[in-house]
């Protein structure tokens, strides 16, 4: 019963290792490459699959991400589809993505570019506030961090709409789903938040045709991951006017080149890819728990559907 | 039974007499300087008082401020002292500042100007993000807005602390009170914020010593008055590197003159006295019914109290 951590920091940095010692103090732990003897991993903890992974492991029983979205395991074909694959449900994280979300609206909502454009101008000018009834912010995904987000939001006021593809009845948000439900959510959204997970069907959703649905003046938030959105396209809508303001976390590459236009943008806010971080030690209790259903074979938790890819 | 409105705009676009008629219609209103038969008038409703207000107007009953706070009119010479003088509290503006201070408070706690200084420099690094329990939120003045604000705050879990003139039990707030509790207060405080009102006492309240009890790269939101704060003193502050922002949306004269530091200082976050405004639908209620109060002789609500100053 052992358990191989895949990390790029030294072991001697490691910060899972004593939680999880803490909390199953049984526990046997490899680094990667050190993984003694194969027969008995059970389980790897990984981002990303380094080469030779699964051909050195082959009596591997279970894969564990280290975070939330497991598109770049499941777009790596390397990775044995027989296996199960967990991604990580953390607490600390899921908090983390509901400050940055519930930051980026209330940024839009009181008109933050506006006063910061007047700032730089030195321009001393009030705008009348629009009510947050009257603002409708649109959360595409309602799943572990949607729904979070969304429950924080809620005391500020605002209509609140969300976006799921299987249909889902939410207190005090309108909900949309599937293609059918796309284009009321959007035409209704004035705030667009993104937290699908990226799959065939979400890869480049954010493009000139939804964008085009939103209203006149309407923000983007993308705080998912950078290849659900067509930079071009969204970039040629910031410039139209058609959006007023997009706040931006993930991109196509990370890092984001140096040339890239985002960088400059006057209506961009960006942040690099650190809207929500994992926290190992709140984690930890769910990577411990799944170790020890591996080991009694009872069913896994919060495990991938690979037939829908989140 | 007559109210004098007192308004820099024409009559014809005035926002409050609608909605004071549709509340109670049989509601005399008057446009200064056009107040007909002086005796007539009960009260007055207004920011500043103009020149010849009181001397035409000598059977006034009530004054009404537009605005929470009335350090304007407490510090006119010319307002008379027996007059009693009701302030605003009008759920929409108090809605309005908790939005605002959220803003604030999540900005600095997410380590805003870093990153807004990584984009202006095209750089891509992550920050550790403190967690929310280890962010000591002190808020000065527990009044209407302090104590909506610190509601606002609670869901995300940060540390929260309060000041006022007299001690107060909170839920979920460690409070202080007095000049005994001042140190304690400011010396536990990553971000303060200040909702006082302007007084005697809390004049320059913001100065050299205050400041210096805060923890290093600690950060200031003030959203009260401009003259809370002694400008040199904070602007030395955030030079030395002591302070790691400030978010300021009032100043000492306002509009700010082109040429103030402020403006173009890239530790400050400047709004032009936007954070909360008066919003005549849901501030209408109160000077409707304290009008009433005036006519049948009932006590009125939201009173200063000229000893204190508040
Ligand atoms: N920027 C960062 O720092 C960061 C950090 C963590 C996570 N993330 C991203 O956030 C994503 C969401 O995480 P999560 O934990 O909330 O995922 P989750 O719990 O799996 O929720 C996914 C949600 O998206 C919906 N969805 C999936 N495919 C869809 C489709 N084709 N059409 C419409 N809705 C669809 C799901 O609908 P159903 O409810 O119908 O299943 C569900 O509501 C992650 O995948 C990751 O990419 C980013
Ligand atoms: N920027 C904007 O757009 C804007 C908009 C609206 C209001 N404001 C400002 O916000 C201020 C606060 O409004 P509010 O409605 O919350 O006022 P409030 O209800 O009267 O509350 C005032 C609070 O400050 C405390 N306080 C007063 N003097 C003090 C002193 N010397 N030492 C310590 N604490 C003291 C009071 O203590 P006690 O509880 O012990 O009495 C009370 O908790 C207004 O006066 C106005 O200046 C600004």
């Amino acid at each position: 019963m052992a358990l191989v951590i895949v990390s790029r920091v030294h072991p001697s940095s490691d910060v899972w290792a004593p939680e999880m010692r803490r909390l199953m103090p049984e526990i046997d732990i490899r680094y990667w490459p050190e993984i003694g003897n194969p027969a008995e991993v059970d389980a790897v903890l990984m981002w990303q699959a380094p080469e030779g992974l699964f051909e050195r492991l082959p009596d591997l029983k279970a894969i564990f991400a280290t975070g939330a979205g497991v598109d770049a395991i499941m777009g790596d074909e390397r990775v044995p589809k027989h296996l199960p694959l967990c991604r990580l449900v953390d607490p600390s994280m899921t908090s983390e993505m509901s400050e940055y979300v519930v930051l980026q609206v209330l940024r839009f909502h009181r008109q933050e570019p506006t006063y910061a454009a007047q700032q730089r101008d030195r321009v001393w000018q009030v705008h009348s506030q629009p009510h947050p009834h009257q603002r409708r912010i649109g959360m595409m995904g309602l799943g572990e961090l949607g729904q979070d987000a969304l429950r924080m939001l809620k005391p500020f006021g605002f209509q609140l709409r969300g976006w799921s593809r299987t249909p889902k009845t939410l207190d005090g948000i309108e909900t949309f789903s599937g293609a059918e439900g796309f284009g009321d959510f959007l035409a209704s959204t004035d705030i667009l938040v993104n937290l699908l997970p990226l799959t065939g069907e979400t890869e480049g959703i954010i493009d000139a045709t939804l964008l085009a649905r939103l209203p006149q003046g309407a923000f983007v938030v993308n705080c998912a991951r950078g290849r659900h959105v067509v930079d071009a396209d969204l970039l040629a809508a910031l410039d139209s006017g058609h959006l007023a303001g997009a706040a931006l976390d993930v991109f196509h590459q990370e890092p984001l080149a140096a040339d890239h236009r985002y960088w400059s943008h006057p209506k961009v806010i960006l942040t690099p890819h650190a809207a929500a971080l994992t926290n190992p030690l709140t984690a930890t209790p769910q990577i411990v728990d799944n170790l020890r259903r591996v080991r009694d074979g009872r069913p896994l938790v919060n495990l991938v559907d690979r037939g829908r890819g989140y």
